[in-house]
């Protein structure tokens, strides 16, 4: 186990109506700025019940609507230029993991001298201290930036993503109810739950030698993911599924599984590369890439953690660890691509062959990616034609 | 899943070494009450790196030493005289649990106007608001107090042992450095690993359905600590048994568990009075009763989650539910005795039939215990004859 500083200062409202009481959070404030995407919160009621709060409690907001999926760094500026028109004390983000980022980046782009983007530059994380204080009300189960210090911005001029990492962004609290999370559909949820087994698998997965109760919390997130994950596609209205879902994700990624270990990324690293140049939904860029890069990274060696996984997540009684550990990569793919109903081939996806060499070039920016097996471009090459 | 807050705002600095750090947290302090037990402190050579470091930085300190288990109101008392005399901004509590809990005890005890102990009555904890910061140096994976907001006190004039649970208590950081816990004997070990077992079970054997999630990482708690207890015993310097054991201990009563949950703690409640009677070590009292009280409330409803718990933690494959649930108790029950050495049963600790009922009538205190099954004072009598 390697060292670590564990701190993670955000509360956490957890459960049913707990939305209902967001003006109770936010007496010492004045002034607030209401960031959500489309209309789907208008569509829900949960728009008007917030705003009637606020307004019951004469708590004065202005709103940033109409943030998108892979928030742009228009969004940011046209947010701290609000900010700053309005004397806002206070971000409230209500949505999923996009208006949250794109909140997070106001949030410290509010204070920031320069041009929003050279936050995300040149690794600036160091220079950024100061933020807005920042509250969520969750939408969707799924990036965790609910609970952390991570905002990913896409700078569409430039054709770039980048992310911050820095602890001036975390949310001061986020509300997570899982009613607010009825109303996302089958596929949506399908996304939610590869997504968070994405992001444990990315800690799981790794060269550190006996975080053994990290792998074991790990295996836990997984099997509830995995065992709600249908629960809520088949009844989108089933509490206890939402509510797993919601908890699952957001400790997914709130640094509980990365405290003490070295993690990989790989997969995101490709897939943000995939995703760039053919516009897919993030999350069946992960179903599609994951299995191949468990088989791309699977050898005698990583063969003991596969089948390690097989056995303590998906039962595989299988004596022989390479068999056993070849048995819970297909678990993985078919959980994926049956019971979630998830695209299998990236030729499902319409990416053709031709493709995959500028993929792969921007996988790697001219560094090998990945840690738990560091990846070059022929690497990556054979991960995508597998995929394929 | 119950509705919850999540609210855990402790910095944890985990790993080798990190002791050597402490200077460096308290930059803004001027003076520091360094608290800590008996000479084991002396004896490992702890007191004399950590004084070396403030020395080092220029920080002056007072000491507050010879905190005794089961920490007495009069050390309370004690420190808190020292807080006003020294001008003291700063409590640094080195040690196990008592340490601890005897400093956050004056932490708050330096703002409260009445003696100390009236903290401890009178349910007076909504009126804790205040307490002087406080850092802790863990040297026993125990308790789990270095995380949370909890401290017993004893008062030995009134044979009375209470606690406080209150927000301002809670250590600023504490430092969790695995190798610190080395010298600890194998029996100290042991019954730390009870400790953090029983913490474990209070919290996992709930009538909450579908905490699906808090009952995983439960589980993952329990498998890591079943499986480097041993291994600490038998390799004391090993540096994984002792930071997994370390962290599992912390993580086991930080509120992880706990959030989203009904919870139970009758064991501790029988045992408490147990060890008022008979001043036996709390750990070993779990050790012993633990296993009586899951026979206890062992019914065809319940087996369900023992079996549960029996096929998660110790592999049972047996089909028959009460069965597996029996099971699952004897392993329990096995561990305790013969891979951790404690003893089996009341009267291997010297416990007469004839003080069963004095120790009931201490646990009971006028109302029912527990809340997986409410014990009232014939069941806990019960209990104590199946552990006679």
């Amino acid at each position: 186990m390697l060292n670590f500083t564990y701190d993670i200062p955000i509360k956490i409202y957890f459960g049913k109506d707990q939305h209902k009481k967001i003006a109770a959070h936010l007496k010492s404030y004045h002034n607030i700025l209401l960031v959500y995407g489309q209309n789907s919160i208008k569509r829900t009621g949960l728009y008007s019940t917030i705003t009637k709060e606020l307004e019951k409690s004469n708590i004065s907001y202005k709103e940033l609507q109409g943030v998108q999926p892979n928030p742009r760094i228009s969004s940011v500026r046209k947010g701290i230029t609000l900010c700053k028109d309005h004397h806002i004390d206070f971000i409230l983000a209500v949505g999923g993991g996009s208006t949250i980022d794109c909140s997070k980046a106001i949030s410290a782009g509010f204070y920031w001298k320069e041009d929003p983007w050279t936050m995300f530059e040149h690794n600036n994380e160091t220079h950024l201290k100061e933020a807005l204080p920042l509250g969520c009300i969750l939408t969707l189960s799924a990036t965790g930036t609910e609970m952390n210090r991570n905002a990913v911005i896409t700078n569409q001029e430039t054709q770039e993503k980048k992310a911050i990492h820095v602890d001036c962004i975390r949310p001061q609290f986020s509300i997570l109810d899982p009613t607010l999370t009825y109303t996302v559909s089958a596929h949506q949820t399908a996304c939610g739950v590869v997504d968070t087994m994405s992001h444990i698998f990315e800690q799981y997965f790794s060269n550190t030698k006996e975080a053994y109760l990290q792998d074991r919390l790990a295996e836990s997130l997984l099997t509830t993911t995995i065992h709600y994950g249908p629960i809520a596609l088949q009844q989108p209205h089933n509490y206890e599924a939402r509510a797993n879902l919601m908890w699952a994700s957001t400790l997914a990624l709130n640094g509980l599984l990365t405290y003490g270990k070295e993690t990989d990324w790989a997969t995101h690293g490709i897939e943000h590369a995939l995703s760039a140049i053919t516009d897919v939904t993030h999350a069946v860029g992960l179903a599609i890439l994951t299995p191949a890069w468990m088989r791309h990274v699977l050898t005698e060696e990583t063969s003991e953690k596969f089948s390690e996984y097989g056995r303590n997540v998906w039962n595989i009684t299988e004596k022989d660890k390479f068999k056993a550990a070849e048995q819970a990569i297909q678990h993985t793919q078919d959980y994926f691509t049956k019971t979630l109903h998830m695209p299998k081939t990236l030729s499902d996806i319409n990416v053709k062959e031709d493709q995959l060499e500028k993929i792969a070039d921007k996988a790697v920016s001219n560094r090998a990616i990945g840690r738990y097996k560091k990846l070059n471009k022929p690497d990556i090459l054979e991960i995508l034609k597998d995929a394929l």
